[in-house]
């Protein structure tokens, strides 16, 4: 992990965060013209570390992959207001010496992708080849693609939005609801005692849910019992996706921030691609080919909300590709099948040369 | 709202609970021969106030209506476990004087249904015309079709389950897990103190986004802010959405009791319809004739589920009619699609007659 360090960020909200930090990791090599670099843009949860053991697309980003580290020089970098190396709330404050907490100014997925635009000056690079993502990582791809139109050669929006519905808003709200609940939440002022992993928890849980299918939450857990019927404590994990549920939770809390979840998921409600625009006008600068992914079992980003970036790209005069993959997996299924992915993005990227 | 108290039932468990009160309302008159009395089965978090002004079942009960008190005699009454008049978790436990907390027995929809059999023993009626209810209330239904086939001529289970699926056992538990997380809810002996409010709130909020649609929130909320973008406070409620479920979840806690909340949503989850048996073989001692209503937009409880239900009953050789209402309002189109509902269930009970 490497760590871009920038003085300061004018934020969409008129304030200035100072200083700033990006933690990134990068993936095969920069070539000498500086014409192969692609960024790789994560979800809610992912963090910079993308390809290699571990990483979250580790099946789509290495030598000989969709994301082929031997052309390619791959790029991840953790998102403003995460804490995985990035700064955000749980960043000390340069004015207090403490955590921010909600000092912290709100952001908005501009503000994040402007703070990669930095990133990617710094390295030298003019022109990304392509920029990918999927969920929130694929919100990042779509405001690549209207605010910084010459910036980039490609873009790959995955199972994702260009605004959320109410119900999307709804279960961020939840997640969110269930943090605050937590009396170890504490507005926000966490940092120097016990923090509110339970909220946190439940939050992850819900999230769990959206991101599977009805079909194959059956085919995982069914009705099946843990340990038969047999209750050591009432109330405790007893079906098979309750403890896949609490396991989940449990683990999230390890490594992720209660604020972060707070700020990122409220710069998920904010989005919108088409920034107030018509869905005619919205895309209407856009210089980039586009490929558009989703997944017939996604309930959480339906196929619809794809459709409707598709023809916000059409009308916008954008040479765009569709293709709706035919997963069980739900939302998942973007890191799930690895495989029509990699078919797809592969002859996709194929195509993409420097003017 | 009236009362009926009995020395003890024996639970499914093996456990008894003793003494048991059931709260009940009726509305309309009890025949001289005793054949026109109708069993209401309410849902999660209903009561026995189905009919007159603040009904829950207001549109669907009264003279001239689908239950026509003019010709019929309506039961309501609420469940066990429920904390509306009813023995549950909140009641005094005669052992110690104070509310029950967790020392409540674990109940199941059978139990449920058995007490109900009870009051319908202690008002003398041998056969119900019928018995109807939406969602839990459903199961409820199908419950009694199952193990008192001989009380009940026909059986109306509407946007309901034989069983729950694990997507529908998720949610379930993401609400327990929000109320155990409260502080307040101090494993379930909270009665002298503060409730877990928080908790109960947020388990309310994620209910309600499975009761709408993706569209009919769209429909009633879009993306409107509530005061335009101005925040008071951060993460405040602020898209209309938010709002709508925090006044959900806030009215909720006033009238629910979070243990009784934790009870009947495992009787849900535990519920199986078939006991145990294939779909051919479960309803075969089933004499009543059925109708089952689904709607086309409920995820929460798909309509491939009253399909099961459907084809159970037909394969068990019992008197089925399916309708599949084409309402955009999910899960609480039940409540809502009253005119379509109204419809169909006064020409089905028009042809149920005593043998």
């Amino acid at each position: 992990m490497e760590y871009f360090n920038f003085e300061e960020l004018k934020l969409e909200s008129g304030e200035k965060l100072s200083p700033v930090v990006l933690a990134y990791e990068t993936y095969g090599k920069l070539n000498a013209d500086k014409s192969n670099a692609i960024l790789i843009l994560h979800a809610l949860s992912g963090d910079t570390h993308a390809a290699g053991p571990g990483g979250w697309w580790e099946k789509m980003i290495g030598a000989g992959k969709a994301f082929d580290t031997g052309k390619y020089f791959i790029i991840c970098s953790n998102v403003l207001g995460g804490c995985r190396g990035s700064t955000g709330p749980s960043s000390i404050n340069p004015k207090t010496g403490k955590p921010y907490g909600l000092d912290f100014p709100i952001i908005t997925i501009t503000d994040i992708v402007n703070a990669q635009k930095k990133l990617i000056d710094h390295l030298g690079i003019e022109k990304l080849l392509s920029a990918a993502g999927g969920s929130m990582g694929g919100m990042q791809v779509l405001e690549w693609l209207v605010t910084h139109p010459e910036r980039l050669l490609s873009a790959i929006p995955i199972a994702t939005a260009g605004r959320h519905s109410p119900q999307q808003i709804a279960f961020n709200e939840v997640g969110r609801q269930a943090i605050m609940a937590d009396v170890n939440w504490n507005e926000g002022d966490y940092y120097s005692g016990p923090a509110p992993e339970r909220g946190l928890a439940v939050a992850r849980m819900v999230g769990h849910i959206t991101y599977m299918s009805d079909r194959s939450m059956e085919d995982k857990f069914g009705r099946k019992f843990r340990d038969k019927k047999q209750l050591l404590k009432k109330f405790a994990a007893e079906f098979e996706v309750e403890g896949y549920l609490q396991y989940r939770g449990d683990s999230f809390v390890k490594r992720f921030d209660a604020n972060s979840y707070l700020y990122i998921t409220k710069a998920m409600d904010y989005f919108d691609a088409f920034h107030g625009k018509s869905i005619a006008e919205a895309f209407k600068g856009v210089k980039a080919k586009v490929m558009v992914l989703a997944f017939k079992s996604d309930w959480l980003y339906p196929t619809h909300q794809s459709q409707e970036i598709v023809k916000a790209c059409k009308m916008g005069g954008v040479k765009t590709a569709y293709c709706e993959i035919d997963s069980k997996y739900g939302h998942d299924s973007f890191l799930v099948e690895t495989e029509e992915e990699t078919h797809l993005i592969r002859n996709f990227l194929k195509n993409v040369k420097p003017d």
